[in-house]
């Protein structure tokens, strides 16, 4: 199997993940994947259900968003993938969603405050707010990367839109769309019956500092965030 | 296979995506569509469990509700669905659900203001509500035609009671009711814990009409309000 | 097949649908179901997971709850449906659970409001408070029976308890259960963001009287009360 | 099969359950169990997605939490598992989740009052807060300890963290820890609309003792803590 054939493959199967842990309805999320070594992304088509996706369906592009091999139109959203591409070489995998709490907090233009471990672990800080952008330029893809260029955070809530996080890999990028909205739930259910404090700073760089460095198996490599449980 | 027959195939499956997407409970929701040339409708019938359901069982009336075709009596909701098909010849399916999120915005009688970008893209406006009406005449359907006539939602909330959809075809009105609860949901959330502000009209106005002329795959005629991803 | 055997089965189905539709958690529902003509009742055995119910484990007791047949112990809710086919001559079925929405209105104590169409087909007024009653002796039952009878709802909140549900078969009264959650669930969420107000008790009149008495199929035995779609 | 290899296999299946019941995300969640007579527990490998986990991939530590069998790393909770069964030789299994519901109360750091009869049977009195502490030495399994010795709740919220539950059993843990998640809910939803009275002092002990002491099969030898239904 090709290199590419192998992303295909991988790219679809992310797309059941988002479906099983309740991100996406639908049409409405995509997942992307970067070929190593080459200037090309593979995305999702536009506006295929999820039951209909398969390897071959899936979409390759290149870094300026043009179709170079699928039979369709790719994400109407690869303009943001693959503008987060281009200006972030550490990035291998793309996602965006509407996942419903975290899409909440978006609306409101406010940040998930990091005060719960399991933030601290996966995200290092708040989750950052990004800025209102509309489809059809490179306004979305400029207003990720301006949030998460430095951030610890792998996911940034755009305003009045929904989510967008990086990874390392794909499935990395899909874990943190995860673990978003996971989060996103958490501090929403705990500030409906009452106010919650962030951790103080050194918790939180110690909790990221280890989970990045220290957890999960030494050899998973699909996985280089590092994993937990 | 004659054209009722592929009706009724998809009449009956698309209730399974009622139910797969939350927004029915017991026997509380229904998809109709209109069988194209004829003064012809095709309906769930009234109480039978959506595992129950095959082809067969689906009912075929008139644009009066007059059953045509089939061994049982047609969904109660069958008066409003022929009202909408009389009324608006665009209209090509329709679907009433009591999903929860959307159904509260209805119980309140509160509009969902369009304050998210899948609101501008989907339903060009704030989410209106009609009018509260009694079954058993032509007032439900009365108000969901006086609501949804020249309005770009394809969703109405019925004041006290639930949602009711149209679409070019069933399957669109069946996405419409989808998208309706996740953003009756989103914005429910939103507005849990502050104010939400509605997008500039003008944004709205660009994110419509690029949705429903620019995005999709070109020839996916099932669908023709455009699809996203 | 026996009466007996055909009921087993049937209670023993049942508990799949408080499993499917979200009421039940771990072993903490039951459904009941009068053996007609015979001064008997089958029900859950106490403490058994869901998966691991077959027709041959379900108990056979006689109206005080004393085991007739069945290996095992009877649910420890036993005497207040007992108490209940010992007061209700009419009623068929009995369910328990403790559904989150009807439980929280239940811990406050509180009715929910008619405010919805829904609730007017089904209960045809507000859902009612039961007294607090501890395990051990009739009270629950005494509390049930001294809140339902003369009263259109089938379903009661036991005061910081949860559900119970009668209905003419066990099946009428799982249904009642499940749109007692639904509507529970309905109108926590209106209640969120703002007032509701009750329908005007003319309309409610109207919509309990239609659904008990016009709609459904006309020969569906199985489902004395009626049913919707 | 030996009694590790029987354990390795219970510890597997409990996994199940925490994602069937909702209770965990991604990776997020742990069970383990204590081999009895000897001085080892078996537990989640870290990191690895509950699809992939087998009785095989279990891996087997002592009470220091040492590796003793097992190809990969244990859960990053390990510590704390090891130094509950160091402190309290009664307990048999132990469950740690970040469930939702659950993990809000422990966000804002407020024990869940016992207000409903289910609490009342289950938890014998508030499901209490724990200290906030970080990963790394025995300050969580200190914490857990500390709370739960001499407390009639199997569950403790630890602080801006998760819920850390005990058995007499594995299976017991994971019952606990769902029942938790239950309450958790049930009571953030009756808290959202108003306030909830705690059940008094002689009825919360009347209750637990009767669900602990007389309800259940007599011998479930599997599930010691009793079972109801």
């Amino acid at each position: 199997m090709s290199d590419i054939d192998r992303i295909r493959a991988e790219v679809c199967a992310l797309h059941a993940e988002l479906l099983r842990w309740g991100l996406v309805t639908w049409t409405s999320g995509n997942v992307s994947a970067r070929v190593p070594g080459e200037e090309l992304l593979v995305i999702k088509p536009s506006g295929v259900s999820y039951d209909d996706l398969t390897p071959e369906t899936m979409i390759v592009t290149d870094l300026d968003g043009k179709v170079v091999a699928g039979d369709r139109s790719p994400s109407s959203d690869t303009a943001a993938h693959a503008y987060v591409y281009r200006a972030m070489p550490e990035v291998g995998g793309v996602v965006h969603t509407h996942s419903p709490y975290a899409t909440a907090w978006a609306a409101r233009g406010e940040a998930i405050p990091c005060a719960i471990t399991a933030m601290g672990d996966e995200f290092g800080d708040d989750i950052p707010v990004g800025p209102f952008a509309l489809i059809g330029d490179d306004s979305i893809g400029q207003g990720i990367v301006a949030t998460l260029r430095g951030h610890r955070s792998p996911a940034v809530l755009m305003r009045q839109h929904g989510v967008f996080t990086i990874g390392g890999s794909a499935r990395a990028a899909v874990k943190a769309a995860v673990m978003c909205e996971d989060v996103a739930r958490t501090m929403h259910l705990a500030r409906q019956l009452g106010p919650v404090e962030r951790l103080p700073q050194p918790d939180i760089d110690r909790l990221h500092d280890r989970y990045q460095n220290v957890y999960g198996q030494p050899a998973v490599d699909e996985n280089p965030q590092g994993v937990e449980a």
